[in-house]
């Protein structure tokens, strides 16, 4: 059997759904009631957005939680996955990174659809596209929604993945369950379904807050203004980095936090703060939206200059 | 500007749907009327499926082709793309494979929806993925309804790539109009959508015409026998190959041709030449589907030994 047959076969009891066609064939057919599609398609790259040396399974798990963090930022219901896959006839690393995979199918409760696989040349970083298929019930919030006056909100914590893929490149010492929230981050679908129907604009957060703040406030034509000090942190990257203004503005500057960032008008926190309690995720009031344009950072009331960079700006 | 933001905005007059949202959004937001979605998801790499000094605006062409072949093949409509792209610095490339995507775009009548671009490290190949989103009016033919006593059928010529192919890569001299055959493949989506009412199994033939037949006779649990003096070949591949059973088991066995493969009962065989006469492109019967399994090849009604190798294999 040739390795691509091989590792087709290790996927095929993923691509439980009819539309699969038990990756017999070129195409899925996915019957759909009508309704709103929502569509993401994220590449991730060995020596770009993972390691060579992280486990398999994690690297399966990022890459289907990262297109998910983008349908959750859309309110939308995952259905399944397309994914293209890079052999480097590894197979020890194909046979792990298809358990991870099957285990973030199975968490998540979808369907591989099918794909396609490349077997690369010797000496090629891995290459690993994903098209995640949802469906949206209602509303589908963008990022241009954003009003003068609205509070901005952010789920979670934020740094923790950053301060983890520095411990895990041997860096810096910290606590191992920041490395987890870099290997393996948790898409926001709950919230992000219970929340689309409330908010004016959202977003993930994948290439730091300041930065996708800024997005969303142009994309809104509008301004921007963070309250550093309400950046909500972990008690462990607390422990890491400490508390000072140095260690929040580079929580703020960090990539890879796949939380939602989220605009509301001020008179639905109550309601924000209720279903926060409800699903047991943070929502925090980390700035407001303002007439003008542009970003403005505040720490402790006091405006200072924002960082020479806000966040991962790719290149 | 950033190398990948210049590149966005290039792609922009391309993403003409509101789903699109301008290339401003991560996600792609679809309405549906209901009906039939059908999906594929292909990649290509340099060096394995096109050569570096392709033109960048056929690469782009192939992309989009080999995808809506496959989609082709289901019978399916064409709605739009989601592309990942992989980002090298080479701006004179990169504008010219936008220029090439619009003209595909343009040419089947589809939009850019979105997607994602990575910047790769200097000396990786390029990795192109495409995903492409489709409906189907009707049946979705796939690989697995041939049945005993049914003809089977292949449209256009057979092997014209694969020996454009060897005459782009200098190994051969032969007619520019192979090398187009190889480089600009021509999705047959009004073969596809007409025919699909009517086949009991269709494929596109990717891979070889001897490995996609024994792959539907395989899928559908019966065998098949290919007559070689029958298969399709164009003037100018004769022209270059000859006409010997070398030529003809060569053409048989070459990938890239992008035709589509497909299996009727005997009975529709009017109704299929009437149907290719209409359409203007030649549709013609290379064997039948029998009792048993696997596949052999008849050259003038005497049974010959199949080649070593079907087709291109993927190890």
């Amino acid at each position: 059997m040739s390795a691509e047959l091989d590792f087709i076969a290790q996927l095929r009891p993923l691509a439980t759904d009819p539309g699969a066609r038990g990756l017999l064939d070129d195409t899925a057919v996915v019957e759909l009631a009508g309704g709103t599609l929502v569509l993401s398609h994220d590449v991730i790259v060995e020596d770009v957005h993972f390691l060579a040396e992280d486990p398999p399974g994690d690297v399966a798990w990022k890459l289907v939680a990262v297109n998910l963090s983008d349908l959750a930022a859309k309110g939308a219901q995952p259905l399944g996955v397309l994914m293209a896959y890079s052999l480097k006839h590894e197979a020890e690393w194909d046979a792990a990174f298809v358990a991870g995979l099957g285990e973030a199918l199975a968490g998540f409760g979808l369907v591989l659809y099918g794909g396609d696989t490349v077997a690369l040349p010797a000496g090629t970083p891995r290459f690993l596209a994903l098209t995640a298929i949802g469906r949206a019930a209602g509303s589908v919030p963008s990022r241009s929604g954003a009003r003068h006056g609205d509070a901005i909100w952010v789920t979670g914590t934020i740094g923790d993945a950053h301060a983890g893929l520095r411990i895990a490149m041997g860096e810096r010492n910290g606590a191992d369950e920041l490395v987890e929230r870099y290997r393996l981050p948790r898409p926001r679908l709950e919230a992000g379904q219970r929340l689309a129907p409330i908010v004016t604009a959202m977003m993930d957060v994948s290439d730091g807050l300041l930065l996708d703040t800024r997005r969303i406030a142009e994309a809104s034509g509008v301004g921007a203004v963070i309250d550093l000090e309400a950046v909500p942190m972990s008690a462990a990257y607390l422990t890491y980095a400490g508390d000072d203004r140095g260690a929040r503005l580079s929580a703020a500057r960090a990539g890879d936090d796949y939380e939602l960032l989220f605009t509301a008008p001020p008179e639905r926190a109550a309601e924000i703060l209720a279903l926060s309690d409800e699903i047991g995720l943070p929502f925090t009031r980390v700035g407001r939206i303002e007439a003008g344009a542009g970003l403005r950072l505040l720490d402790h009331g006091k405006e200072i200059p924002l960082p020479p960079q806000l966040g991962y700006e790719h290149h």
